[in-house]
């Protein structure tokens, strides 16, 4: 017997020591915060809930039948968890569609080898039988210049820098080499290139091709834009290196429509004291038109309705009005935050302070403000309550996309962080699907943002 | 143009502000860390080695075959680096084998059907035409001593208690039920019980049955244990709670043979200075014996092997003595750990600090301590230095259970924290494979491991 409660002594001092953490916060703020994690931990609906728009409707780029879908789809939600009032803002956006699968191959002396491509969002098609043409690699705009129209013109551009792997963060990554993908068509077309194929941006090794948004000059020519995936940029640049002339095949078929009717969807629980003061909670309900959007960005849309859901079904009487705000078109336009940014000053709706979860559902790491003071109480406050369920990242910076549409002046912005580690493993590709999030992962996320706005609720209130 | 430049300057300034952090640390140190970091996330092999430790070797029970070709693995890696010495001592170690796949069907009312299970690892066999018993469902030691011997004499004891899903920390849901694992057999034959089935200790609903060590009293009868799946375990439930009579029956073939000869493994860079001290990174070069040890762990083995690869690397004179330690036997018995604090006192070595990463591979969260005051200079120096790399999670407590063989009083013991919410999908199952790691999260807790054995290094030096 003694050996045996030796063994178990030991193991348990060993285990239950990670329970034993200091509790500095507020013990009212804490109870109810621990209702709120606990909550989602137990009776969430987002996973199913994205299971559903990932699995039932899919990819939902503005304008397509997909996009329609998920608005019917969150309305409905919504109605059925009789938030106080459920409506739309119309929108209309632009309408960009991929068509038939893109195809390209590389032709060396090596051989002929197929390799993974999209569109870009955004790009006019290749002509009808494709486009061909000797391949020439880059890795910036200044690259570009010095080349010039004598080396370029005729040419298929192949911009291909990669994320800086030694970036912590990913999304710094992200930010030092994007500009390849948005305006690459538009600088190879000023030197005279026939097309574009631009390294996808991503993290790992993979056959994936990642899509997103590019923009033509106004004034420019316009030249088809493709990404091609990393093993893919790889290998043309190890074709390349290696002294072989590469001639680059690619075949694409998409096109603009005219804009399309769409919409914002939001649900609100109406405050009980503050009438005229809102905070609101969003995510973007549309993605690319590859994968699922499960990370992009249906786990920010399932995390914001859920967020209103934890608060109403613990019977928590919010003194602001509080709004889930599913913003349509981030991905290729940011129409609908723009719409939203609009009417809210039409309707002179006060707006105290705006959520955005656009990072992914990975696991919560903190949150980063903008419009709100690093030194404030708040800030202080907020640090405090948070630090219980391990949300330790508060980072003065960028929020999100959509709520940046709003006036930080006059809003107070926060942008929900995830671990960024996977995220462009997914990021517009075929990999961001269901299977990629993580139940609890995205249950914490939902409780982050519920949390997040019950503490700006009360501290805002009692602090008058 | 301008349309462009506007769209570009939007995108820019959204992107480029994560760039933006504040650094108050000391810029020496910090210039070191992050050529550590870059260097692990640009040239580490750590990935590769751990995907040769499991596709090439497989799960590695201690005194198994794939053990032994660990130890041999291991000691020609840190030779090949040029390690100053590498070596190994001696243990003796538990030798338990599984045997044939286990089988286990509940036969009910409504049919028989076939359930996931696998022996508890130190289990005894059933007989060999197998066990079959009317099942009984208990949660905890209570509620079987309040049932006696009247009801469970005979019976096959099922302890269903969930790990709680509302921690954020899964490691404490993990502390709170792994007592049915650990002591359910034991316990389940003071009353005469004829087996034990235990809910596998996982958060997520799947068919994987969890092992784990468990322990008979010296000198109570021994009856044979296994887990079953968490899917499993909720249609035993099911069908308990819905009133039926469940008879359960299960087959398992394990035996523990002799002990065996096994080792630690360790690679050492020597002290420029301080030549009777030593710092220590280590982890548990042995694995339970299904899926392939990956998180379990096989991260924690090449992540301290390539902390010292980096430091060597990149030319790092250390003033003490520094070592990977790679320890057998954690799983069931510890033995490994045991013998290296016993051999450190006969050889009167100064460990001054040891750290252990064995919490799985995933991504970096920060590190636990023990034995150096919260309130240190020391530790607040680690916070600060390390903020910049987003280790933000400095908890007071549990280390690692290989270094807490040593004496916290002579020793500071720091345990690597990693994100705990994916660790139990894949603990002690079949589904801990190589797959289950992400290189990156992997590299970056081999940075952080050698960045904490530089700053020790450093920090203890100059305070003489």
């Amino acid at each position: 017997m003694k050996s045996f409660k030796f063994y178990l002594s030991c193991l348990f001092s060993v285990l239950f020591i990670f329970s034993v953490r200091a509790q500095t916060t507020d013990s009212t703020h804490y109870r109810f915060l621990r209702q709120i994690y606990d909550y989602a931990l137990t009776q969430a609906d987002c996973y199913e809930n994205l299971r559903h728009i990932c699995k039932e409707i899919g990819p939902r780029l503005s304008g397509s039948p997909q996009a329609s879908q998920a608005i019917d789809y969150t309305t409905q939600l919504m109605q059925g968890y009789a938030f106080d009032t459920v409506f739309r803002q119309k929108v209309e956006v632009p309408h960009w569609v991929r068509g038939e699968k893109e195809i390209a191959y590389a032709q060396t002396a090596s051989g002929k080898k197929e390799l993974p491509v999209c569109a870009l969002g955004g790009s006019i098609a290749t002509p009808k039988n494709g486009l061909e043409a000797s391949l020439i690699m880059v890795h910036d705009f200044e690259e570009l210049e010095k080349l010039g129209k004598k080396q370029i013109k005729g040419k298929i551009v192949f911009f291909n820098r990669p994320m800086p792997p030694t970036c912590i963060h990913t999304f710094d990554a992200y930010g030092k080499t994007v500009d390849q993908r948005f305006a690459g068509a538009a600088e190879a077309a000023k030197y005279g290139a026939a097309g574009v194929v631009v390294r996808s941006m991503g993290l790992r090794n993979d056959d994936f091709p990642h899509t997103g948004s590019m923009k033509y000059y106004g004034d420019g020519k316009k030249i088809p834009a493709v990404a091609i995936s990393v093993n893919g940029a790889d290998y043309l640049k190890e074709q390349i290196e290696s002294g072989n002339d590469v001639n680059f095949f690619f075949k694409t078929h998409c096109q603009t429509l005219p804009d399309a009717l769409s919409h914002n969807v939001i649900g609100e629980l109406y405050g009980s004291d503050q009438k005229d003061a809102f905070i609101i909670a969003g995510g973007h309900l549309d993605s690319w038109d590859m994968g699922e959007g499960a990370h992009d960005d249906g786990a920010g849309t399932v995390q914001a309705i859920e967020a209103l859901r934890i608060l109403k079904n613990l019977g928590y009487p919010p003194k602001h009005n509080i709004r889930a705000v599913l913003f349509m078109n981030e991905e290729n336009g940011m129409r609908g935050a723009k719409k939203y940014a609009e009417l809210l000053k039409e309707n002179n709706e006060k707006h105290i302070a705006a959520i955005e979860s656009d990072r992914g559902g990975f696991t919560p790491r903190g949150f980063s403000f903008e419009g709100v003071d690093e030194n404030s109480a708040l800030i202080a406050f907020l640090k405090r309550e948070f630090a219980p369920f391990n949300m330790l990242q508060w980072d003065a910076g960028h929020s999100g996309p959509d709520i940046r549409q709003l006036n930080k002046h006059e809003t107070m912005l926060f942008g929900y962080i995830p671990d960024s580690q996977r995220y462009f493993d997914v990021h517009h590709a075929d990999s961001d699907v269901f299977e990629a999030v993580h139940k609890r992962e995205l249950e914490l996320g939902a409780a982050a943002l519920a949390a997040l706005i019950y503490l700006i609720d009360q501290n805002l209130y009692h602090k008058k």
